[in-house]
């Protein structure tokens, strides 16, 4: 298959796919995913995801259908039909079907699947960046369906010839960016936004950090500003689409480029790690 | 038909119908809709809720794939349809269909309907509220089919045994319920929250303040705290689902019914607008 489309049991290609209209995700965006890169039929740090998925339905008190182990081998069961084995794996839960009612109907979720082919960057090439006011709601900690603020940003990050946008908060503090999360080289130490309620605990940044910690480069998980920002030494955007993007301009002015021997570093390593987990069998 | 589900110029029971997995609604919940009550096949306030609902999705950059002329004749067309003239009429459009990315799609966007039987409430009989926190983004004046808090906060309620949510932002002020807005009589006076961002301009709630001009009641649209709330002479929520209903508690503590005279003549009024609107054809 080119791709495929998967919902509570039946599957086929994504455009032939259909869904009930009294999914609760029609009426209220009412539901959690996760996702993640797969290569060569090998899904790339799995048990992370599928942990943070569980534990996002926990948080809003969806019931996700399967258990963890069952959802691990749905997975592996849909990539082994796909034509290509470098893909983009997603899935999601929404809160159940039924007439629109904004309390929550009983039963378990619906479960959702979405392959389609997909590459991972090797961020050798620098990116652009645009910054926009985060609007968002007090629960970005959540991988939640309610996603309209991150469309309108990068819509606006697309207007501008930039691949992303960098939300920040009223006083400036920088959170992340719409679809990824956002980190800056400062003085030779990796300095990230807190997982607080204001961002997505990403985890391709819980990578990025682990690996920063085995480097020997300093970490430091406080806020930061737009005006850190856009002094940085290094600004790195990472996300489990694009494991280690830089930046090369935000807003229009040049930015980084000051730790480029630190960032390749960074970038090999994290590259490296992705390689191998998911390199072909002998 | 007992229910309809119409999408994109395909109707049936709302429980047989379905719609593209790609649809944008699935992935993002890129949408915005609109609402109002039907008696006796007759949809009231159309016209202010179709404006509505071109100004939402304008705000959004979003494409209504009809005019309001056409949308309005297409509604009055499926409410034709129905077993019964007393209808809960619903209607959205989402941004387009096509494989999952933030940016927008070419073209114009998907329109559904939804109709399910319903009955105004003569708001005589009070509800229990409770308050929650307002944790929602910053785009609350726009209805979109980002509702995840907006849910949350109704199953709270009800599972508090109440019918209405009331949120607060830091600080203490009040904004509005998690499906109507909210209003106190402090002094004879009628205090609503004033419709910036963090509330959506309901057309009940045009309405009242109308009625409330009309009827010599002094009208104060500013912000207004929990400590008001919760020391009000009345409390009133008002809904197109739910013209003008009423508290006699607010998280366990009897609240209101000092106003008891003046409530009824604006319920009164209210009522009769909406009935007189809605009769049947001599």
């Amino acid at each position: 298959m080119k791709t495929l489309g998967y919902y509570n049991g039946k599957y086929g290609e994504l455009d032939e796919m259909t869904i009930p209209m009294n999914d609760r995700v029609c009426w209220f965006g009412d539901g959690v995913y996760d996702a993640g890169p797969c290569r060569n039929y090998k899904i790339f740090a799995i048990d992370e995801h599928i942990d943070r998925f569980y534990r996002n339905a926990g948080l809003l008190d969806m019931k996700i259908p399967v258990t963890k182990q069952e959802l691990k081998e749905l997975l592996e069961d849909l990539v082994a039909k796909m034509d290509t084995g470098n893909l983009f794996v997603y899935y999601q839960v929404t809160r159940g079907t039924g007439i629109r009612n904004h309390v929550y109907p009983e039963g378990t979720g619906n479960l959702w699947v979405m392959l389609k082919p997909a590459e991972i960057s090797d961020g050798i090439k620098p990116i652009k960046l645009i910054t926009t006011e985060d609007t968002r709601f007090l629960h970005c900690n959540i991988k939640t369906l309610n996603l309209i603020p991150s469309c309108v940003a990068s819509e606006k990050a697309r207007q501008a010839g930039c691949q992303e946008a960098v939300f920040y908060r009223p006083g400036g503090r920088v959170t992340e960016c719409a679809h990824s999360n956002c980190h800056i080289i400062r003085n030779g130490t990796l300095v990230t936004a807190p997982a607080d309620n204001l961002i997505l605990p990403g985890i391709a940044r819980a990578h990025l950090i682990r690996k920063c910690k085995e480097l020997g480069i300093p970490v430091n998980e406080t806020p930061y500003t737009l005006e850190d920002l856009y002094n940085a030494e290094e600004v790195i955007v990472t996300s489990s689409s694009n494991l280690c993007l830089h930046a090369c301009e935000i807003d229009g002015r040049p930015v980084g480029g000051r730790q480029a021997e630190l960032l390749e570093t960074i970038r090999k390593a994290l590259l490296e790690e992705f390689w191998d987990a998911t390199k072909e069998e002998a």
